[in-house]
């Protein structure tokens, strides 16, 4: 059995946010008990990540990381047709995953305790971003 | 066809763990003979990696390359709640992947040669780690 | 359904390879019109990435980023067996990725407007590179 899905979010800039219910639903839609749930980005300037979703702070120490890896406007890009920011979002998008693959189980998404699924907005500005969610398996 | 199991995996510490043999004896009891084998970490601080399986000078200099990029105790880390090897953690694990998917021929993971699949902790002390594998193709 | 096919790939040494067309050509033979492809590379010093198709500047500036990160002949690789781009190699696969899941929908790959999948060979020398193409879902 396939379901599939297009989501629409919109980012207001550089920052992560948290997928996990929205998923979690076509999840429900879908009908499918047991199977894996693929959700990918059409674009190469976000991208997707699981990451620990008690703390903020998590995600503020990643986007140091990044930006101390990949820095805005660092003189030897040579790729800088929109801005400083667009090669260091492709070089990120890389570095992470434009696409996730999670179990489903009895029906739900099967995360752990502590795992939210994000989308990554790495240019500065907002973006209207395109997902397509692909369920595949058993339905009840 | 889908068959999904659990796999609970106690690791040293920081360290890989060869799961070829695990993952491939999966494969085995889910009788599929062509698709794709889907494994996943329901954790953020260990994750999963494909890797040269025949010196395993390989996996040490990738630990040491960790290390490096992202060192215990870095001193601009705000989430350190769970110690120095906190937040390196999080960030080994969206640099790598907390998802594998492989696929499945002949009834068997058709990995190359020198691969191996490797579950990468990445705290100093032992955990027990939760794994999902699910598997989906036609049986034989 | 299920379809699967062995890609054979000669690269040239170090240099992205945009294999788009071959694996879009697979998923047409496959008659699947709603689903997943996933496609994989049985090697660790080669990996596959979507990376943004108008410009070759992004993939020169990634290649750049890369030799910064895991420079050829770095004095600490305890593995340089097969050379100074032996480790470099394994360390921008575990980075990038072995495998990419992609949707399917309407029979047809479904990737955003700038996007490409490379075959990224990390070696200086021409490999002959083995992928595996997996596709699955509801045929026409």
């Amino acid at each position: 059995m396939i379901h599939q899905e297009i989501l629409i979010v919109r980012t207001p800039g550089r920052c992560t946010t948290d997928l996990s219910t929205q998923i979690g639903a076509v999840v429900g839609r879908s009908q499918v008990r047991t199977g894996i749930a693929h959700v990918f980005v059409q674009h190469t300037s976000a991208s997707l990540m699981l990451c620990e979703n008690a703390d903020p702070s998590v995600r503020r120490d990643l986007e140091t990381f990044m930006a101390r890896l990949a820095p805005d406007g660092a003189p030897w890009y040579a790729h800088d047709m929109e801005g400083p920011d667009d090669m260091p979002a492709h070089i990120r998008s890389v570095l992470t995953s434009n696409g996730l693959t999670l179990p489903v189980g009895e029906g739900r998404l099967l995360l752990g305790t502590w795992q939210g699924v994000y989308l990554w907005e790495h240019r500065q500005s907002s973006h209207q971003r395109r997902l397509v969610v692909t369920v595949q398996g058993e339905q009840h």
